[in-house]
């Protein structure tokens, strides 16, 4: 069996105690299941900053360009408030996104059964909760030029940034949303601001070309995207998969994230175009959540997010899909029997430090 | 007593039946208090399209500049969805933002006591909500140029969409809020990507002097604006006044009207800068809820957000602080008896059209 090589790139805050836990996981699969997993570590972010004064290393990004996949931590912290734009710790993320094109960014925001009470929304509105969101990630006013701060004299600056996308972009995003439908309820919603930006307009009109084209079988709805994140309020359960750009993403992702009362649990996975040759895909697996400084180091953070991310990994980068049922079950069976950290502790439940849920899991996987 | 110009832009869909009920209110405050508004009225939106071609009319537009306040009721519909951009309903409600240089956009997301159990929202985590959402309404990617569609050939084009904002702009924004706040909490929650935006950089910089110049006795808190859609999901109360640009503003505060449960019910108010020699504000007042096709025609609107506005409106552009809180209160007292349109509609209320919540909140006032 070839090996499978994982570019570890746990960052910082709670980054490093998450990435403990799936190192255990990593080293059971292999042990037990033979899984041939090879692994590589690197830095990123303000630990990135503090060892070479960049927000990654020109090494560890020619092993995460070289590896068959990327799990990444977080990044950030107050300690690096003050360090220049060009090298801030979400640089390393940002280049990592864009040197891999990891165009298509995977969240799921789904709404565990046993976290439903934990929502700020009513549970009616929640439980069963299953939504995928697609963000644009390599393109929009994330990466547009110009992206500029300049001083006009009198005491005034300007302030640019240019949001850009092209056909191409737009048209593989949307056939990534389409495909992923298929596997689900077979239903997209595109959201833009076609009544405001002209980047709008062009991401209305290709999906919907790309729709008539290749999908018309999926049932295609768009949305303005500002009445798109009042909809995930009122009434989250009317989505399936939703595709919408890098900006909106950000936020429409964060606001589906919170109404799931999961936050601390939920994963994503930035994917690349397949490989003309291979078949093969780049990807980096992330948490959803940051580097939560405040409770970095205490042994209390929640790793849930961070081995559902090495699910993911295990579904769409290794084809291991059965592998990846496993554990989402296990994460699954484990919050069940109502055992939790600090931020999903609910009354009755067992409190549990990072290494005991990563020990719990395993044990149920 | 010199007249106070009113001008009113009913626009499409449900636009012209909310306005109606305003109406009835100016016509009693003109008989009853001798409060000497004179009113004009145009067109906007889709009715000015198809009347003259455009969003809105020259005309129109110079009514809009000379008259003391401007009530706009809504625009846009299916029937407008294939116009060219430029004449796009919501051209009209841009240009008379811009021209106007009405920059400083007031949303007041509360939760009306009465109808705290119609939020998607637990109750507990609403009731008694009283944000207030100071959006920057005449600069960043709304108005930034280039603003395009480019053929590149190919079968490929190129959207662009430019956000530009400058130190001056930031800077009267954030007095604005700043100002806001001191009638209020005195907190100030300022949102935008400075991990990703220059223009978040720049945002930052500006409300942090500003701050630090003339408003210090004001709490002043920064958060990233995707985290800011979470904490309005999670913790709404914690929050007094945000401000933030034009388009984090306006998903931002649709996520925070739907919060509330009370969508129907919101005004905005946008405000110019005070004159120099007369201290006069240009301003302009609109529901944010908006024209409501599929139940437009039908005498079932809920005008309340349109009788909110006006009641901004006197506050606002004519200092009418009595009669803005009277009619304020006169809403909260229909709602508390049971009175309700078919959107707002809970068990044991009377059900009652458009009309008839004009009419009894006008017995109230
Ligand atoms: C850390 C930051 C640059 C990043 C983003 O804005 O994309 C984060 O918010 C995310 O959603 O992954
Ligand atoms: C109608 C549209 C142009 C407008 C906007 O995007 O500003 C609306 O959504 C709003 O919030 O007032």
């Amino acid at each position: 069996m070839t090996a499978r090589n994982l570019f570890l790139l746990p960052g910082d805050g709670i980054g490093p105690e998450a990435m403990g836990e799936v190192r255990k996981i990593i080293a059971y699969m292999n042990e037990a299941m033979n899984a041939g997993f090879v692994t590589d570590e690197g830095l990123v972010g303000g630990s990135a900053y503090d060892a070479h004064g960049a927000a990654i290393s020109e090494g560890d990004m020619q092993k995460a360009l070289a590896a068959d996949a990327v799990l990444f931590g977080a990044v950030g912290g107050p300690k690096w408030d003050d360090v220049p734009y060009e090298v801030r710790p979400e640089a390393g993320l940002l280049r990592l996104r864009k040197d891999l094109e990891l165009f298509a960014n995977l969240r799921p925001a789904i709404c565990y059964p046993a976290l439903a009470a934990a929502s700020s929304l009513k549970p009616e509105l929640v439980e069963g909760l299953d939504i995928l969101i697609i963000r644009e990630l390599t393109g929009g006013v994330y990466f547009g030029e110009p992206k500029t701060i300049t001083d006009l004299g009198n005491g005034q600056k300007r302030a640019i940034d240019t949001q850009v996308y092209d056909t191409y972009e737009i048209e593989r995003i949307s056939a990534v949303a389409f495909e992923m439908a298929r596997t689900r309820q077979n239903r997209v919603c595109s959201m833009e601001k076609r009544n405001v930006m002209k980047s709008g307009v062009l991401w209305n009109q290709v999906v919907t070309a790309t729709h008539k084209d290749k999908y018309s079988d999926v049932k295609l709805e768009h949305m303005l995207a500002d009445a798109g994140g009042m909809q995930l309020v009122r009434a989250p359960k009317q989505f399936d998969v939703i595709v919408t750009d890098n900006l909106f993403g950000d936020m429409l992702s964060d606001v589906a994230a919170m109404l799931t009362g999961s936050l601390g649990m939920l994963p994503s996975a930035s994917l690349g175009a397949p490989d003309a040759k291979t078949g093969k895909r780049k990807a980096l697996y992330e948490p959803v959540h940051g580097s939560a400084p405040d409770i970095a180091g205490q042994g209390i953070a929640n790793p849930i997010a961070m081995i559902a991310s090495f699910a993911m990994c295990l579904r769409y980068s290794f084809n291991l899909v059965q592998e990846a049922d496993n554990l989402e079950k296990a994460i699954a069976n484990v919050l069940e029997k109502g055992i939790r950290t600090g931020d999903i502790m609910a009354e009755g439940a067992k409190k549990v430090g990072t290494t005991e849920m990563g020990d719990a899991i395993l044990a149920e996987f």
